[in-house]
């Protein structure tokens, strides 16, 4: 895939490294990234050759924000015509909203979070606004020690976006995703860690490898279709009101996994040999997708 | 504002300082202060004099819990009368059900939980029982070296209230949540901090200054429109069983704000001096409220 | 009680002592233990004598995993027989769909998650597999040093069951959810604490004491009725979308109570002694089970 603001590489090993690619502009955000990205996700959920992703920055940033030099980046609406909840519910894909009211960011956000496959965030710098709400719907969070976050819309008077209200409060509580967005600071990763938003912090020439170590493993030793299953089973089952839900979907993945890359999995364990799984995930089972 | 069991200041600063004003009983809630706290959220709410508030008891502690002295403080139905779920579900304002049966600390956090204004909980002292539950929909809370902290129900024979089952579960997750409920063990702030009930233990003397330095900065310097949309967000968003109803959302709280008080932020952060934003909470915008 | 793969002893202190009893098997996971453990967590709910449970394994584990050498321990439904969502919501008790592909660890899980009783989980050993996903819908788990824990269902090519992707988000956050079960590995009481999957870590010899105490504490200091209503209020209202569905229940939960052992609780209280409270949770409020 050839990409004007992102690079794309695929290697052997599965691992798709997906670079956020305007380094002069500290990969800063556009319309056109915002497109390339749900582009991306949504190419990389149904090709079997991508196992699992990495995001990262090219250069010193990871992504600086919205890019604010561009000018109709945010809205192609008029002030006067005002959209409405309904609006929003009954006609997302109506050019008119879907160009000039639907937040670009959560677009995005929107399509990684229906991937098929795990998404691992490396932030090497600054991950400010979108920069760093981007980074919510990405399964495991890395940072270097020179990442710089920031949940700071609110110095320029606007709101938290990107379905980060639905996402910041799993990841690290409702009090400290209200601390964040109200205060607006910057922090460094030993914060983002000590909040529970990354999972640790390497020296900048380490980190790459860290989130490469943990995609290839994913890469090289999951099942696909189990993959995917356990991904949309932790977010969507969560966030239903009784386990009674996970409980019918659980269900029905250990039956169609159980007769699938489940019997060489227990097969190879009892071999004591490494399992070698055939599902793909361009080829899900007939409940998926089950919410619809 | 003149209340018997609190105390209402704000300063020039657009800070609400609210006290629990009964000191010599240990400012423990009666109904007469839930009727008061209620009117107090209420009021500030929709008063753009107060932009941010901060919760704390005069004396010795931050609130002891209910007031067992007074009788009939607690329900005015007889047993005989047995209300039902449907009752509460139909008939939530009809004053047999008002007065009768609906838990009065309840009453008091869902009108914490609807204000648009960020709500900071200094806690001082003893804070037990509806003056722990009472301290959850507070979107930080910070602790003193004094504060001593109980969810402590159990040990009367009653049950947790005041919401505290949808809120204690969000802020430091089911097991902890269990754990405090069942045991009803009073603890200090640093047990607190731990568990991620409070965000900072203090000594007393530098308690309430370090919770006004937060309400202060956001007072100061954030939009009151983005700051209310920010907190209803973040907190009504999280609990829906999709990321697609915090886009929606999202999309017209970022229209809204993009052409208020986002124009200024952006030109102040271009200009590289202080924003100056002129929205006013008491004029939300007209797809405010979004959940009705 | 007395079982085949279970060993049920309840003390006068009214702890249900409930050990998985398969010792040279590891305590590994069949249907009979499955069966076994539902009409064990359903009778102690509605039994009396029992005021809280801990569970642990006989032996050097705690339970090591599904017994994968029993042959269709697992499904008895053919490949060729696609069941589907639908079967899952209108059919879970057809026998076909309950025996051939309702996972047996769900059902289990489902049986602790309406159990009135508080459950503490003492991990004192191999915990993997459905042995570490049964120990969810435990209120609080214990860990010894001895103690090795895995989401390890990605290694077999299947997805992590048992109701786990709605408890494990809920008990250590989305991230460490999915960081868990798809790296699948064993890890020990440590991290596990880190991770915030248990309370705390104990020499081998001490931890059935200390799971002991807690659970000797809430039987003998807590209501009967006031702690099957705290345990289910906190798993069903905090997943609700609005804290308005926990206010209706916590009103008919607090007048019940009051009227019931917080009578005694708050008499008890004013004369410095100990309550004896008399509910039971045979009889709970004409309003239980709120959810039907």
């Amino acid at each position: 895939m050839t990409y004007n603001t992102l690079a794309w590489t695929v290697g052997d090993d599965g691992v798709l490294l997906l670079t956020l690619n305007r380094p002069e502009q500290l990969n800063s955000f556009t319309v056109e990234m915002a497109n390339e990205l749900v582009d991306a996700f949504t190419r990389a959920s149904d090709d079997d050759a991508v196992r699992a992703i990495v995001v990262t920055g090219a250069g010193k940033a990871f992504c600086a924000g919205m890019d604010l030099s561009v000018p109709g980046n945010v809205f192609g609406l008029d002030e006067s015509q005002q959209p409405t909840l309904q609006d929003m519910q009954e006609r997302l894909d109506d050019p008119a909203i879907f160009n000039g009211v639907r937040d670009t960011g959560g677009r995005v956000v929107l399509s990684i979070f229906n991937c098929k496959k795990p998404v691992i965030g490396a932030i090497n710098g600054a991950a400010v606004g979108i920069g760093a709400t981007m980074t919510l719907p990405m399964d495991i969070r890395l940072a270097s020690e020179k990442a710089r976050i920031g949940f700071v819309f609110g110095r320029i008077g606007i709101v938290p976006e990107a379905c980060s209200s639905w996402f910041l409060p799993r990841i690290v509580g409702i009090s400290q995703a209200l601390e964040w967005t109200y205060m607006a600071d910057i922090f460094d990763g030993h914060e983002a860690q000590l909040g529970g938003l990354v999972k640790a912090v390497y020296p900048a020439d380490q980190l790459l490898d860290e989130a490469m170590k943990i995609a290839r493993r994913i890469a090289s030793e999951r099942s696909a279709v189990g993959v995917a299953l356990t991904r949309q089973m932790m977010y969507r089952n969560s966030a239903q009101p009784h386990p009674l839900a996970a409980h019918q979907v659980d269900s029905l993945a250990m039956f169609y996994t159980s007769v699938g890359d489940g019997k060489e999995g227990v097969q190879a364990f009892l071999d004591k040999r490494p399992a070698q799984f055939g599902s793909k995930a361009s080829a899900m089972p007939p409940f998926y997708p089950w919410w619809e």
